[in-house]
């Protein structure tokens, strides 16, 4: 596990998150997360931070995270915590307890290791 | 800045690379890392931790990380250190000194906060 140095420098993002944004040929068997809407949830993540004026942060979009199946997917560093985003509401709710409150939207945590 | 809180799962991989894949029209007087090779270099990239068998890692792509000019820039979470990813000597470097032996590549290393 990579860990932070007492060097290092301060991360240059606060909040860096990255949503799949990985399209896969319609009927692969492990499914994308493009299929699921991600590009569009991540264009709204990106415009409601935007404007709530979060400082600080960036929404990326990534390529696949591998967690296919469990998608739409992001994860937002330096924490690696790991959310579905499957509707803007969800969305909403990461932004609005994780990102400012600090706190964790429990329903939409990916399990661990799976 | 997000922090781990203790309930946290461990993170789903222990070293996850982003290297930016943005491209920008020819021209654009901010460049771009695809236009410096970064999209055969994040391939190099992920052949070589493959090939060393680095367990826990993921190497992917991402939209434009916003640091442009001193591109081709990667991150490294979670510790959140960035580097210029220049040629395959620079990968190979921060493979072995930073993901592999958990140094620095001090002359890689992107400058704090520009």
């Amino acid at each position: 596990m990579g860990k932070r140095e007492p060097g290092d420098a301060q991360p240059y993002f606060s909040t860096h998150v990255f949503v799949c944004g990985n399209r896969r040929p319609e009927g692969h068997d492990r499914g994308c997360c493009a299929s699921k809407g991600s590009e569009k949830l991540r264009d709204y993540m990106k415009a409601r931070v935007k404007e709530e004026k979060i400082p600080g942060i960036r929404i990326n979009q990534s390529g696949c995270l591998d967690r296919c199946e469990l998608g739409p997917c992001a994860v937002i560093y330096p924490e690696g915590v790991w959310y579905r985003l499957d509707s803007r509401e969800a969305v909403d709710r990461v932004i609005e307890i994780h990102i400012v409150g600090g706190g964790r939207v429990e329903d939409l945590l990916l399990p661990a290791g799976k």
